[in-house]
């Protein structure tokens, strides 16, 4: 291979490895298939690496046949959520604000770890070049980026109560609240749309009439849905009309749909006279920096920079929980690369990993079926537009497996044409599966050159990559000269506006020109700012065409886009991994991987007896050494009632200390989802919690080979 | 010992342990002394811990003699800084904002690093309740916290030229310019007045007119300037006038000191009426959530909340780079302690640390020298106010000297009576001195229960905790007890003000009110709401002392907050670890600890032959299976210029790979801070680095024992 890879790019041949050699019940859904060559260079690198860590312990947990999706219970969730602290909402004793939500202990330790999985898979194992960059943003730099123009939601107002609706919502709710109304006339059970449990989210549309449809009525109303996030405001408006949408509570009517810019505003400085935002977005600071960051990466092309942090959206009615907020922790890789050139040598790599992708064309059919293919196949096929973008659609893909996400609710959805951001080429948004239907948790968006161009117009200041050419280039193109000594007297104070306009020419503008220059021996031309149209005769000026040679070229290079929203992929792993206890009293579980889990083990003394001090002690000292957190659960409930606290905060591993261990040295080790124990000495049992939450990953059963099965009185 | 400590507990034998353990030139600063119980107790566990990574790798690097402060160069700093893209000023492209910066990719691993040792440091060796709260924070909340009403400057403003002044920075510096220029007059040379180099930040003072000064005017001066942080504004506005403060450059006068609130206001939600701010602190999302955190905890006292994120603060002329920011990053700890009880078991483990002091009374008397004395006998002779206090002091050195600071550039200042914050009871700040003079990084407060309170005032809502009594209390008070048959009829719809402002009287007024009725056999009472002047007839009241017995004591909380600015610890951290290596050509290093440097190692191919590669790809292979983060520099720059740039980025460790190494399999490893090196296989070289970054945190002599030294060519 003559491509000199980065450092990072041995990692990269990880994640297929390990998910071939530690296939365990959740992995197998990835499929990857490996080609012969793939196999042997993976095979060749596989025991010296620690990079994947997908591999799940074992558990009793009942496996999901393929495809079927379990419903949840989120009554139970919900209330868990609520109980152990995961997440609330904001400033609650004042009575809240809706689209704010604070993390608690066992939320913000799962977010950390999130985090550090996604620094550690994207930024140290890619080499990208981490940055953070304000909040606060300048007026001037959204106004260049499009955001203070079309960074915006379409809202409707009843003007009698002064409510207000975001109108994609509105109207989806109302067809929804239709269709099950006919669904329930024609004596159907209310199948929802998609397969997804009932929302029970906060309804505009509280009560459903069971008023039969037309099949016509019922085919269109369906055929809008399934497009519902790719309509204009205008269009929502038609489709208001159409379809007789008004408020739901009153029947009164609302306004046409008006624009509504997302972003907050504040004023910087004591004087109040710079306006500034809240970023909606870490990007702009990211492109802002490009220079910095190019020759931080020694001028090497193509390179990414990420950044983590908070942006903020002032949505016009926040809903279903986590998942639509005012502020939010992203994750954003600004990935550059050369626009004609965006091949990349390590997609070799992950090319035989299964998406489930559901394209543009299917859902402009109306349909939402998944087509489940390798990446490899995707853009070989042109479905996914070049190997950068499919790269990342794979990396992404082995990120969220790797955090816990079930590889079955998880699609890979194409925007269609006119939903996409107004700097967008094209993008593949990463959808989860939840109780409130797909969510979108990672957007990939090819942005082109879009911001990098604008950005430099606005400021003149280059943002371009200088790249030596092999071989000169010839250039062939119109030139204009102009004989100074006669053009500056004649048109005096005009000379500099007349002189800018004919350098700003297109080629073909100057071709004209040149023609004109030719047959009519002068040009007229309208500038802009001189009164009269202007005369330049041919002693004055000469346009042709000339050839030199270039050794440099100088492009704006394209930016591929993968954008986390963090929130909304811990709340839909979190729903990924809870489930009851079909056997004990329908207790709850959230079977988080240990990588991820907020604490990875439990020391449980029997009782509050102080003969167990020094045990727990001797256990605190082996676990800190190893460098897992721990915590002791000193309090006086059952062992039964501490371990259903702790499979409710997703703990992997409790270690139970009893008499015998004070006489024998010995305790038990538990495992949350499978609620086995075994025995062993002190060593023993941290030894084989370290081998499974450790960078080795190891099974459950490969973790506590040896260790006799210990039998609990009860859980 | 009867008091069961958390787990966390343990660890907090470590720090002490370690710096006596692992005495280097560095950590001999802080001469800490323990008691023989302590030291017994601290070498049982001395061997079992990675808590305390003080050590600080040798070096060649000059030691500073004690209590002499090296003077830095700036001017190559700040270049440094913006030469590897430490950090830079926001939006620069754009002319930039003051007061906000980018950090680019060292600067943002150094952060990540100092934020994961402040984690381990505290939230996991302390056991703390780690929350994420929202930014956005609604009107109500902070008008309750006193913000809306008292977080503000004083400012003033130049009507003719519109310029606006921070008040107590203008006195300051037109002070002391006056004072330079009398010592100018005196024929003095300009030591500036308390030892740092002399501040180069952007001054509006241009010009400095040697003019002598009464030394009775000098004294007069210096007096005020060792109180500048404690004058409030309309005392500000006096010595204006006293000394004749106008506009430096132009002469012109300068409006009364007005308050400038120092919060960015925003509107939450479409309507545009919910009026917020972004918080100036992290505090109070975790007071909101206070009885949500104790249920966490399982209702025990006392206890820690954490929490790490961005807070802002409009400032009105920032300057001085990062020291003086509008957005910043906070770690803020809120410690809630019985206010009756603030002694605490683990400072017994602290009480040997040794702190550098700079009490109220000292400034008061316009003097700033320290005392350098044990935290313990501090709390003893009541310097510092209680042991909860003063072992989050201890907490708070142990974690600057971890991450890089230095000792001899390090002091705690105690707040004087008028600087406190709204809402504080009495406050220490860390502070670090660099170029800038002595900067304030970390604050601890005791902030009393002032926040509950008025918060639970404010909502209603209790934010208390209930302690179940050993032995009930017999309590006795004052009770007030109506016939309400006669009551309600005679007083109508007064009846309820009535009631209300009898029931909220203090014990002490219904003392006197249980006089007024024994002598008068009637009260008359003033209710505001209530036209006339109320009587109340002793046949339809009684006011008597009774005893109850309570089992349950109810309190608020007091709350101890130890609050870090991450950004101020950053510069100054960088500015104790720069340094100019004498012997070559004045090349810059930056010493960071290997904890917290952006980057472990460096590996260095000696030339770009191809025949290095396998060698590389072994070597990351072993680092990447040890965790440690490491770089490959692939340019064609000569060795000693890459050697040079590492230098400047602070990473701790090259690895370098020779003809040599692919003949024989040796690699040499060099040590930034002596550029001593040695040569080892690959399995040894990176074993001794796994040791030296680790969590033993050996010293190069130990990591590297047994290893021959290599002798490099040329650096």
């Amino acid at each position: 291979m003559n491509v000199r890879l980065p450092l990072a790019f041995l990692s990269l041949q990880f994640p297929s490895v390990r998910l071939l050699a530690t296939c365990s019940r959740r992995v197998c859904y990835s499929n990857t298939a490996l080609s012969g060559v793939q196999l042997q260079s993976a095979t060749r690198l596989a025991s010296s690496t620690s990079a994947c860590k997908v591999v799940r312990i074992s558990s009793s947990k009942p496996a999901n046949p393929t495809m079927s999706v379990p419903t949840i219970d989120r009554d139970s969730l919900d209330s868990l959520l609520k109980r152990r602290f995961f997440f609330a909402p904001a400033f609650d004793i004042y009575g809240g604000v809706s689209g704010l939500y604070d993390y608690g202990p066992p939320g913000c330790a799962l977010q950390a770890n999130v985090i550090d999985v996604w620094r550690k898979h994207f930024v140290l194992e890619e080499d990208m070049l981490e940055v953070d960059c304000t909040i606060l943003t300048p007026y001037e730099v959204l106004k260049t980026s499009g955001h203070v123009d079309k960074f915006a939601d379409w809202m409707c107002r009843d003007q009698a109560t002064g409510e207000i609706f975001r109108v994609d919502h509105l109207v989806e709710e109302v067809l929804e609240s239709r269709l099950k109304g006919d669904r329930e006339a024609r004596g159907e059970t209310a199948v929802p749309v998609d397969g997804t449990e009932e929302k029970k989210r906060k309804k505009k549309v509280k009560e459903i009439k069971a008023v039969k449809l037309d099949d016509a009525v019922v085919a269109e109303y369906e055929a809008i849905l399934a497009k519902i996030d790719g309509y204009s405001g205008p269009e929502l408006g038609e489709l208001m009309l159409k379809h007789n949408i008004v408020n739901p509570a009153t029947g009164g009517p609302l306004s046409e749909p008006l624009e509504f810019n997302l972003m907050f505003e504040t004023a910087i400085g004591p004087s109040g006279q710079l306006k500034g935002y809240l970023r909606p977005e870490t990007a702009q600071g990211q492109f802002l920096n490009f220079n910095k960051l190019l020759e931080s990466n020694n001028t090497k092309m193509p390179f990414a920079s990420a950044s983590i942090g908070k942006s903020f959206r002032n949505e016009i009615s926040p809903r279903s929980g986590l998942l639509r907020v005012r502020e939010f922790l992203m994750a954003e890789i600004e990935h550059f690369v050369d626009p004609r050139n965006k091949s990349d040598p390590r997609f070799f790599y992950v090319s035989g990993t299964k998406l489930r992708l559901l394209s543009k064309g299917t859902q402009q059919e109306g349909r939402t079926e998944v087509t489940e293919i390798t990446i490899g196949e995707a853009v070989k096929t042109g479905l996914v537009d070049n190997e950068t973008l499919g790269y990342f659609l794979a990396r992404i893909y082995m990120f969220l497996i790797k955090v816990g996400v079930d590889h079955n609710r998880l699609r890979f959805r194409q925007h269609m044409s006119n939903e996409m951001a107004h700097y967008a080429a094209d993008c593949w948004d990463a959808e989860l599966q939840t109780s409130y239907g797909w969510i979108e948790c990672v957007g990939c968006a090819d942005r082109s050159a879009f911001d990098l161009t604008v950005h430099s117009k606005r400021t003149n200041e280059k943002l371009v990559v200088r790249q030596t050419l092999a071989e000169p280039l010839i250039v062939e193109a119109f030139e204009v000269e102009l004989d100074k000594k006669k053009f500056g007297p004649k048109f005096k104070k005009d000379g500099k506006k007349i002189e800018q306009f004919l350098t700003s020419r297109t080629q073909c503008e100057l071709e004209d020109l040149a023609n004109e220059l030719s047959e009519k021996l002068k040009i007229t031309v309208d500038v802009e700012g001189v009164g009269a149209p202007v005369e330049i005769e041919k002693d004055i000026i000469s346009i042709e065409k000339k050839s030199r040679q270039e050794h440099i070229r100088e492009y704006t290079p394209s930016v591929i886009e993968p954008s986390f929203g963090i929130g909304r992929i811990l709340y839909s792993l979190i729903e990924h991994n809870f489930w009851m206890r079909p056997e004990s009293d329908q207790r709850a579980v959230l079977s988080f991987p240990p990588t991820i889990a907020p604490t990875k083990v439990l020391l449980v003394p029997i009782s509050n007896n102080e003969a167990f001090e020094t045990t727990i002690i001797d256990l605190s000292m082996l676990l800190r050494r190893a460098g897992i957190p721990a915590k002791v659960d000193y309090s006086s409930a059952t062992i039964g009632r501490r371990y259903a606290r702790n499979d409710e905060l997703g703990t992997p591993f409790a270690v139970t200390v009893d008499f015998q261990s004070v006489e024998d040295g010995t305790v038990t080790l538990r495992e949350r989802d499978s609620t086995k124990q075994v025995r062993g000495t002190h060593e023993e049992v941290i030894g084989a919690v370290r081998r499974m939450v450790g960078p080795e990953s190891v099974s459950w059963e490969e973790g506590t080979k040896g260790l006799p099965p210990f039998e609990a009185a009860s859980e």
